[in-house]
């Protein structure tokens, strides 16, 4: 059963990209237009949209940007694919570790090189290409959220790290998808939080979308989790993934390995839930994701005030990997893929 | 070896308690002088000086302080007896969860109803005892960083959370004693220094205490420990610790139990160190240690900003216990104490 979520995060307005800027959320709530390539190059880079399976669409539309500036640029057919090509591969390099954005800009770039028309006729197939994505995403997310809330207690509490949710998607959420469809079954299902420094995204986003869907969420910091844990009040964790390997293990967010720990010392099930999108089949193990590094004004400051000495050093992964032991399912679109991972995800690809 | 620390956090000053103010740390370093019992019970509440043996000497001091208002009242002896004592429990209060303030002003309220004396000679021995417990808590941090650093290797990277350090006792450290002591042999030794959400001591005070002792420090997020251990980069955890039962559970700043599981979960040996003072041996478990709920500002609010929806629930817990089984030693003044603790413990104290 879905829930009708507020949140439309993007969204393709005719020759633009329109997000939600999640870099000023919750002190405003507003939306911007991101109208060239290389702009979406950097709200992409700066998380003014984040969230794998979301700049998977911001990625599809950044190449739709850069071809309506080619097109204006009187280039040859060949030219212009060339360019297209080079610039596509920018955009997948704005952040390396969610597989999303690789997915879907793989897509744009094989209607570019597929295609036998014009330059008219491959920039409506770009945009018909990306607003296919947008709602394909929304109803995955769905099929996501149904599937994961048959595995949700009756008045469970769901422990999420990070924003796996409307914001972080196109407009219902993976993790918070998994919330959603419960919550709209049993309404006394609630949500914990991790804050999840260095960017707060649980603080954030996830107690800002959830208070604005009605859904009652508790704020912790990151080093909770084993205490409430221990005093069974958190039912399962669920969490987003920004890449899934083929033997299950899965990155996400810096700390969700942590949790995930915490979780089998606590026999606390651990989910994760991503679309297949996020799945990258050609990788046999996590060893393989490279875990994109981070600035470090990120850990030091905190609303642009220092929060350290500033002779500390600093090292911030923004991702880690959960080895697939920790794991108890993998909620997606085609159901929940169980262990052996390597098996039930190659079913679910059909490969 | 005992390495030469600039801090002194506390020290009795003639007619005041001198101490640093660690509420604004690292943005100033200046000392405040308490001057009535009062404001002693506010310093300690609101962490102007905070972790335990700290406490421990401040709470000494605050009985002093009454002690020296009281004298000026014209009160019989009885009276001053009368209301020191329930001034001296008033302080105690001010802070549940560790032992150590509770041991160090219940030897002052032994000195006041053990005394046959008039009432400036009960001053003078308050005054006196609260001394020597000052200068015993270098001289027991010394031995404590001594003993701890024959388990430190070779070049080793400690993990540690929250603050016990020069500025946690009075001036040398617990867990940042074993630092110090290990550095003073061998100088390729380095610390990572967990954040410590909610009141972020480990980025506040940690590695501004150890960059002004030169000592090398990376700041981390408390999420990111996992990755480390992972990675190899971590070989040994010391955290304080604020009370431990006899069976040896620990009461430490909330986020230590994740960080024990985790490095339990990697093979890397976790620590804590604490003079005795910590041990609470009327209590067999850590089932029984009060466990302080703080305001909820600490987690909706940094530097004064809200960083999530003012629609989020907060539950702030100050403090986890770790269990035994995840304990590798306990570093005191009398030696590393190994399991079974109730033994060991019960050795140290010769009961």
């Amino acid at each position: 059963m879905a829930f009708e979520s507020k949140i439309r995060t993007i969204k393709w307005n005719g020759d633009s990209s329109r997000m939600i800027d999640q870099t000023i959320i919750p002190y405003e709530f507003k939306y911007v237009d991101i109208k060239t390539g290389d702009d979406m190059f950097v709200a992409i880079k700066d998380m003014i949209v984040r969230g794998a399976p979301a700049i998977g669409i911001a990625g599809a539309h950044g190449v739709v940007l850069y071809a309506l500036e080619f097109e204006k640029q009187n280039l040859s057919l060949e030219e212009f694919k060339k360019k297209l090509i080079e610039k596509s591969d920018y955009l997948i390099s704005s952040r390396p570790t969610a597989v999303n954005l690789k997915w879907a800009v793989e897509q744009q770039k094989d209607i570019i090189k597929n295609s036998k028309s014009d330059i008219q006729t491959i920039i409506n197939d770009l945009t018909t290409n990306a607003v296919k994505l947008e709602n394909e995403d929304i109803e995955i997310n769905k099929k996501i959220g149904d599937y994961g809330a048959e595995v949700v207690p009756k008045g469970a509490t769901i422990l999420t790290h990070c924003n796996a949710g409307a914001l972080a998607t196109v407009g219902y959420g993976t993790a918070l998808g998994v919330v959603r469809s419960a919550y709209a079954k049993d309404n006394t299902v609630q949500v914990f939080a991790d804050e999840t420094r260095p960017r707060q995204q649980g603080a954030r986003l996830t107690t800002f979308e959830l208070a604005m869907d009605g859904i009652p969420v508790t704020l912790i910091t990151d080093g909770m989790c084993s205490y409430f844990m221990k005093k069974g009040m958190i039912d399962l964790v669920c969490t987003g993934a920004d890449r899934i390997a083929l033997n299950g293990d899965s990155a996400n967010k810096i700390g969700t390995y942590t949790v995930a720990i915490s979780a089998k010392y606590h026999n606390v099930p651990f989910y994760i839930a991503a679309p297949l999108s996020t799945i990258d089949i050609n990788i046999k193990s996590g060893d393989e994701i490279p875990i994109e590094e981070r600035s470090h004004e990120e850990v030091t400051h905190i609303n642009g005030k220092i929060v350290c000495s500033d002779k500390a050093k600093v090292i911030n992964p923004g991702f880690d990997v959960t080895p697939n032991e920790l794991i108890a399912g993998i909620i997606t679109e085609k159901g929940i893929l169980r262990p052996p991972y390597e098996k039930s995800i190659k079913e679910a690809f059909n490969i």
